[in-house]
């Protein structure tokens, strides 16, 4: 049996990563950890019976343990507990599924363990890639993406890693795709939450409308496969079907493709270094009819610029691209900035920013804090 | 120095690895070997100095050992000569690049000296896949296919063989797809020749565009890769962007992608388990625009459907198809039959065959020599 801590439990990943694992009766689940879903959590509980559950929000918390005193699964919370669960003995993978820079000191207290990690967390390394996979090596733990992404990479490149050339990073392009700036202009959280071929959760969805997941995902493939910026290339590629590709010093390109669904490479994270049976139906090429390729435009779509030169300026910078981007998208959700200002926020965020070249995880967080509150501001002053 | 012989060095393939061998100064040309292009072979000698020149056409031999006499090359004739410098001690890899059936013997005699086989000879494993695959494992010898659809499945297998699911040859459907039986049936050798994607010999020109070719190429995987006729799929994909692609057990697509050109797959047969920098402007995924995919059809096209038979039905099968298609591509040629005309004196010839389902090698020599002669009377015969 592989035994696994979920953090992140009530999320799209989260679930997924459950329903993967309710298929194949070679997980067992030892740990689910949320934000504050404890209605969802209290469900998965009853269900899976893991020895503990986690919820980040201490009031939830509180309310959660009245909820489940029937059952002897231990209850903790706060970052102590997602980190406690993290480094559980009896845990070998831990899916980090949660959503944002909370996912950082877990990550970092399992890899401490020698863990095995399913990052979901695109975060843990835009914030922390040098630190996370120095330790990951010290540690001798392994990162396995669950990004369907970052997964078709690592999965092109189990045959061989040293002629690597290029990583090909795929990407919708999203909802708006083709819009004009003026156009995008008037975009609504609404209109943004729609995407047309993943299923997924409301920060990634908006991320993905302006692109910056690809931005983020840039940095993330830099650190996971140890690339330089110059050799990532993002490739617009609506139907999502090739779901990104290396390509090698000799001009060999492998691919990696399927039906877009996440329980693929999430499954392929926990069934690592090999493969169980799909639970779907898998794409038949003939019928696919046709795959279409484009160059990203980076006028209307700014935000890949600006991740490709945090990750260029690296440091502290990402931390701050990283911040200043969830503040504003939340300040977009909740219509407070415009869709094109989210792009423009995260630009006067970084442009204030004094970089570090050399942080620790304790400035990681700091920078991670200032920028949350100065970006507040900004907007606040902004609304005024 | 990695010390080659070329089999077939006047013909597509074999010009094109010179070329490969000629931009890397990591490969002696240790060996040279046409059917009876005296001309070119003497170029060929004269520039690259081998130890050995074979000529299989007794009477080019003769003309050629006169033209050469100032040299120190090893002139040879005959299958004895090919078998000959395919056995050398002092060679590594052994490219099968001749055109046709007597690319069998010398490649069993490299086999059987352990050599690693550069394999772009589609009839050795078409005839005597069984025979062939069994004594590579017994002597240990690599075969590395050169086929640039069975250079991609090679490559997409790299990092794993186990879970493997299903094999998806592309095709690019050749210069008639689309056309109607009505509109084939005046096909003739000079439109069959053109090839939209790919710059070939004249016989494979054919069977492309017949696809007989890739009913070939899928018996020949079924033997390079040790899967059912069931787990082969073809789908047509005109630009011939995708080389091929392999589908695992999890819904995984693994596929391979480049410019199509045939110094990639023979590059990367000389240079395995290595990759060595390209010759070519790499492919532009964003610069490809679209790529789309079909059904082959298998009314306008029935070679297909006769290949999987014969490749079913195994035994001395195959090699029935393989030499009534030679004879009725020659016949072709010369305008002797019409271009369906090739797949009705193939599917004539299965009809008469009473099958040997474990031939030896020498029951495949006489099978080959019997078919051709009955298909030849039966041309002479329609022609009559």
């Amino acid at each position: 049996m592989l035994k696994i801590a979920v953090l992140g439990s009530s999320g799209s990943i989260g679930r997924q990563t459950l329903a993967v694992a309710d298929k194949h009766k070679k997980i067992e689940i030892v740990a689910l950890a949320v934000n504050r879903n404890i209605q969802l959590l209290e469900r998965q509980v009853r269900q899976l019976r893991p020895a503990y559950a986690v919820v980040y929000d201490h009031g939830a918390a509180v309310e959660f343990k009245k909820r489940v005193s029937d059952l002897k699964t231990n209850v903790l919370e706060g970052m102590n507990g997602l980190e406690e669960v993290a480094s559980l003995p009896e845990v070998d993978v831990v899916v980090t599924a949660v959503s944002g820079a909370i996912g950082l000191k877990p990550t970092v207290a399992a890899i401490k363990m020698g863990k095995t990690i399913a990052l979901a967390n695109k975060e843990t390394l835009v914030t922390a890639g040098s630190i996370v996979m120095n330790l990951a090596q010290d540690y001798q733990a392994k990162i396995i993406p669950v990004d369907s992404e970052h997964s078709a990479i690592f999965q092109c490149l189990q045959g061989e890693k040293q002629a690597l050339d290029k990583i090909i990073l795929t990407a919708s392009g999203g909802p708006f795709r083709g819009w004009t700036k003026e156009r995008l202009k008037g975009v609504s959280p609404t209109q943004a939450l729609k995407h047309p071929n993943w299923n997924m959760g409301r920060k990634i969805s908006i991320d993905s409308a302006t692109l910056m997941n690809k931005g983020l995902e840039v940095i993330e493939a830099h650190w996971l496969f140890n690339v330089s910026y110059d050799s990532i290339q993002v490739v617009v590629h609506p139907q999502s079907i090739i779901h990104s590709a290396v390509s090698f010093v000799d001009g060999s390109i492998l691919a990696h493709m399927g039906v877009t669904d996440m329980r693929i490479p999430i499954q392929y994270a926990l069934s690592y270094p090999h493969r169980w049976v799909g639970l779907l139906k898998p794409l038949d090429l003939a019928e696919v009819g046709e795959l279409t390729f484009e160059k990203p435009d980076l006028e209307g779509f700014p935000t890949l610029k600006l991740a490709f030169t945090a990750g260029r300026i690296g440091g502290t910078m990402p931390a701050v691209l990283n911040a200043a981007n969830e503040v504003a998208v939340e300040a977009f959700l909740k219509n407070e900035i415009g869709f094109l200002d989210i792009a423009a926020v995260v630009e006067r965020a970084m442009e204030k920013h004094q970089v570090n070249n050399n942080p620790n995880l304790d400035d990681i967080f700091q920078v991670d804090a200032d920028t949350r509150e100065s970006v507040s501001h900004m907007i606040e002053a902004k609304g005024r």
